[in-house]
């Protein structure tokens, strides 16, 4: 790894009390370019710009996929991944759906790791704080041919992150909006699923929404995902989430819940779940909680569902009472190493790893 | 409009002879900044990288959406335009898919007018010879929130574009992977739809194939696009084009073969395409000929299709008794300045706009 840390650290500028998430950059940024069919070394090298002009590949055709994730500093200072080899798979298997080189182990990894503790002072500490980190790969070569491009970044850049605290938010189930086709790229990290998100989200807001639950496109009868979020519904005692597929992103937290709520003995169960299914709980008053999940907010919590025209009120559980909560909180633990492990999720960032690389 | 023409023009190194498509640059750009809910002033600038860092949201979401467009150079040596203010509507129809701020037809006609004007000695001359105009916005933003940016950029570039000539090909029928979802961003020029279109096509041209006719992902019964190209078929002398659709590009070719068909008293009708019909078609011997339309090659004809395994040998048709080729020599010699104009589809760029503006 090549190394050229800052000569002028941001950091006395940040105030972890006070900054906005997504748009403080920690000093540092990873970056590897790919030519000739190989990847370059991995720099890190101080967060900045760097030159590229509009017929950037990546721009014009969308060949770019990212990951979202994050590192907890402990009480005593430790900083920790979460599953970190979840989102290494991941990233590769959206390359390769994008038709773009995959990365390696020890990029990504060592990538990581050189990043977070070379900037770990930038990671707040405390409930729900931690550093939100963003590798992707995208297509640099300029050329304006809509082919697979010859040149690529793989890049990390990473951004303080606050409080999981989340509103509960009402979310409308798409009756005509879709986010995946079958046959498409639902399931990669593409960097176009989310544009093409925004404008039915935004009718949505306009319609007193926050969010919007994706169903199937062909007939919006099953339920697929909800914003970037994972889905769960719970009636009576049996939590439901859909089977991933082509079509639904593999989230990390959703199979993280999944194991936390089989370690507690809950009834889960990986089934589709029919939009109808739903309303007749609703009705019959058998539908208790419907939340997502996520690495931003761990868990966003539904007040109510909106369909084709009508708004249904969800109950309001105390969290003694909430799978939702329990299980947020069970992972939260884990992830601030405030409980034990018992999967082997945490990844202990050495410090300086690159001094005695 | 801001000026600043190139000092060190690039022109004396591009041979009009010998020159590859995409990444030979001309000399300027056109670049327009959008920020506090409006767009700047549009500068016409010299080619070349800009600043942008790797947690720029074009990249990471694909809010991004692109035109494609020509210039050509008549034997007087005068530059035209072809429907520009088609392309103008289409790339605001993309931008409002994709929550992006519209641009004004000022931005875009007079953008283009500028630019082609003061590159106009890099449009080559000659049959098939034009100038490939690519206008672009995309999201600069640097955040990593998966939400509608507040900052974008509108730029044109342009890439000096070889001859007509394509090859026939063969085209795979696609029974699994799919382009667009319904409800989704197929008819939008998104950026996401082109990576998306990679990895599939990749897999059929290791079957052999050289693209990819898309079909409806929900049944895969029906004809949408073929790559990046609208989509013909003519059973015995009546020629048929799917009508466009949220999932179907409204190409600019296709609406001007379908109205250079109309003119010429040829039966063409804008009707679903089942699987089917063309199967059956081809096995009764009425199925003369299949070929795809976009601005890159006119036409391109298909010498075979692939249905699940099987690979059907098409009708070779001479050039006389070819509609692809009537329809595409009318449209060629109307773009060129050899034809009438009835449609009033050229507009001719005019010497020194800047200058006399
Ligand atoms: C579309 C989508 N679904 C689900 C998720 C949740 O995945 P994870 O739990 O790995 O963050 C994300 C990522 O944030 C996403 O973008
Ligand atoms: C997906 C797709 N379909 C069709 C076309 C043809 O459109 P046009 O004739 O406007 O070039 C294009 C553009 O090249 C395209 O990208």
């Amino acid at each position: 790894m090549i190394i050229q840390k800052t000569e002028n650290s941001r950091l006395s500028t940040f105030d972890p009390n006070n900054f906005s998430f997504g748009n403080t950059f920690s000093d540092h940024m990873i970056i590897c370019e790919y030519e000739d069919g190989k990847w370059g070394d991995v720099k890190l090298v101080p967060y900045g710009p760097l030159l590229f002009t509009p017929a950037m590949m990546g721009v014009n055709y969308g060949q770019a996929c990212f990951e979202g994730m994050k590192a907890y500093k402990d009480n005593d200072g430790q900083v920790f991944l979460f599953r970190p080899e979840k989102n290494f798979e991941r990233i590769n298997k959206s390359a390769k759906r994008l038709a773009m080189p995959e990365v390696t182990e020890e990029m990504f990894l060592d990538g990581l790791k050189a990043l977070v503790d070379t900037d770990r002072n930038w990671i707040p500490q405390g409930e729900g704080m931690s550093l939100y980190i963003r590798p992707l790969i995208f297509a640099t070569e300029e050329a304006l041919k809509a082919r697979v491009a010859n040149k690529y970044m793989f890049a990390i850049v990473a951004t303080p992150a606050k409080s999981y605290y989340a509103d509960p938010v009402s979310v409308k189930i798409s009756d005509h909006y879709s986010r995946a086709a079958s046959g498409g790229v639902g399931s990669a990290k593409a960097a176009g699923n989310y544009a093409a998100s925004f404008y039915p989200t935004q009718l949505a807001m306009e319609e007193g929404y926050d969010q919007i639950i994706w169903t199937d496109d062909a007939t919006h009868e099953y339920f697929e995902e909800s914003g970037t979020m994972n889905v769960f519904v719970r009636i009576n005692d049996t939590i439901y989430t859909p089977p991933t597929s082509e079509k639904i992103l593999d989230g990390v937290t959703r199979d993280s819940f999944i194991q936390l709520a089989n370690k507690r003995g809950l009834d889960i169960r990986v089934e589709p779940i029919a939009v109808q299914a739903v309303l007749d709980a609703h009705k019959n008053g058998t539908l208790k909680e419907v939340w997502g999940v996520g690495t931003a907010v761990v868990t966003t919590v539904f007040k109510a569902l909106g369909h084709k025209g009508e708004k249904l009120q969800l109950p309001s559980l105390p969290d003694d009472e909430s799978y939702a909560a329990l299980l947020k909180s069970d992972l939260v633990n884990l992830q601030n190493n405030i409980s034990e492990d018992p999967f082997g999720w945490r990844v202990l960032v050495k410090k300086d790893v690159l001094e005695t690389a």
